[in-house]
């Protein structure tokens, strides 16, 4: 059996778009007390928010991907489904390693070890989206919609190979510094968002 | 490549939804114990649900606006779906500056330095959707339905910066009082939901 | 401006579903405590099984009651788009009732207060149903499908009437027995179940 | 009056989407402390890990199927409706005996209290599904797709009534070791996925 493409987004949608939303239960409110100014308490709070931004972009543009994966695709057969279900599963777990990122990041070897997971959930996202999209297209004929050529599919994968490398590089950096693994995440994320803007649009 | 606006409508009406209902996680039942009576303790609570009911009227409106935006328009290119995703950025985010007024609409200076959160996040709401709505009508020809003419776009524009003035003004309310900024709130919400049911409706 | 009721049922099944979601958040898991039964700590925690039963009971009722109403009608405009928003307000703050029930309902005096919160909670969702189905029927001629007569649309509001009456005596309840009161409030939605069940399908 | 069965998925799809995401909630970050490593603290909530993910793969499953069957109808009715409302409610529930089992797994007897909570959700979910799929396929001329013949239909019953007797074998097992309990759960969501995999494709 087969499975409309629309009724997989749909599913998708709503975990990606509960996965960005539920970030904010994880932005903290510092509790009121005497002598302390809020301000400074807020301010202090600059790892949660740094974390926020970070995992916001990060699932939005692993939304805005997948949306156009699938948008090459009529129908999806049942590996397709898991494969799709997979991604979900790391995409739906973000937020545990972003709290855990948002704790521990000034925690010396502790940060470290806070944002390796953070990189690796993020290499584990991007093995999944790899996965999804070989199997997808391992089907050319019944599968794809025609304007997605041979060509197309191969620059993808190569992307998918710079992607994990940039990933193993993230993590490594996380036993420099965990800050700065953190900004490496950001330029990611920032970098895939004007790459998908210059992206010519052949409709 | 070109997205159907419906599936940005399903993407951004799950966040709306989830954003909107994440809101009660923030109304606090009041601990059990000997000696205090609920009734007494839940009143305490008004900030909470004072800053509950602003805050539901104000995602809500921005959803009916939102709706209503799209609903002009027949594909959004990439550089739409960015700027509609830093618009749901700023939206799954109210939760955070609600339940920071709620605890903080009554501690003095600290109250107004939440109010004035609250106010910040209202600002970058109303700035990330008229940007939104510029991105979205700069190719007039092949974005828009007919029935929105130049004049309607210009009075939109017109609009948001009478908007900005307004929340900028919430802000500055914020420092002589932390209640009177979100009564202020409330009452430009009010303002939003009268002026949508008095316009005349075009279709 | 008049909108489509699939934009707005989509909105609307989201806030639902989470609404009906959120309610499982409120089950506690007892802390582990050296000498403490975990059975017998579960079993203590049944004013918390029976409030999530009755609050997704009475979710998942109006989420069909709702869609029922809103496949009557091929559009909705403005005031009834505020009507809606009026009614998931309602529905998304019912979690908060639920758990401020299941805390205090063997709290005597407290208990009678929380159960009275609930029942008000029910009493305005059922007067905010009124609402919208008044709002929505009042334009008959460009509002509603063929299939929706005079006499089915009076006697909803008859129906709307003892619905309020019932809820009353519910809050009236709660100051003699919350557990009784709840109770009365699991009565009215199985009964509202079977009442569905039975209703002939003119289809 | 009947349903169309996309719109009874749409709301279904937001309960699973928002269960299978509220998982993340429960996997806990340790606290900061002084002395303590955070890679031993992570270490020791391998039960959270190991729940999430037989719990997500289990949600996940049931979407699948879900989805699956109610693909091989074209309308639901009254009794259908609410079979699938009581599914949906032990769905939403899965996170809290998900909780259960995390925080109780290594707690000896009181770890068999949660396997068995756990392994008795497995069993409700089951025969709610079992009753779904009786209701559904009760009224064979008027709502099954023609592809659905009669042994198909024998089969699917035949395979509900394995799949109670593997939940009451974990039920069992779960009064032996909590641990094996939850590692037979998890063989059975994989088991549930190959066998999906495998089954050929009837278009």
């Amino acid at each position: 059996m087969r499975f409309a493409t629309d009724r997989i987004q749909a599913f998708s949608d709503g975990v990606f778009a509960i996965a960005i939303t539920l970030l904010v239960l994880d932005l903290h409110v510092p509790p009121r007390e005497e002598g302390k100014s809020l301000l400074h308490e807020l301010g202090r709070e600059w790892p949660s928010y740094s974390a926020y931004v970070v995992s916001f972009l990060v699932i939005g543009i692993i939304w805005v991907n997948h949306h156009q994966m699938l948008d090459t695709v009529r129908v999806v057969d049942r590996p397709a489904l898991f494969a799709n279900l997979a991604l979900l599963g790391v995409v739906s777990a973000i937020p545990f390693p972003t709290r855990l990122l948002a704790d521990y990041l000034t925690a010396g070897w502790d940060g470290s070890v806070a944002a390796a997971v953070y990189g690796s959930t993020m290499l584990a996202m991007s093995i999944a989206f790899s996965v999804l999209w070989l199997v997808i297209t391992r089907e050319r004929a019944a599968l794809l919609a025609e304007h997605l050529d041979a060509a197309t599919a191969r620059r993808a994968v190569l992307r998918f190979g710079v992607g994990f490398l940039v990933y193993l590089a993230a993590i490594a950096l996380a036993f420099a510094s965990a800050p700065a693994a953190l900004v490496l995440h950001g330029l990611i994320a920032l970098y895939y968002c004007f790459d998908q803007l210059r992206t010519p649009a052949p409709v």
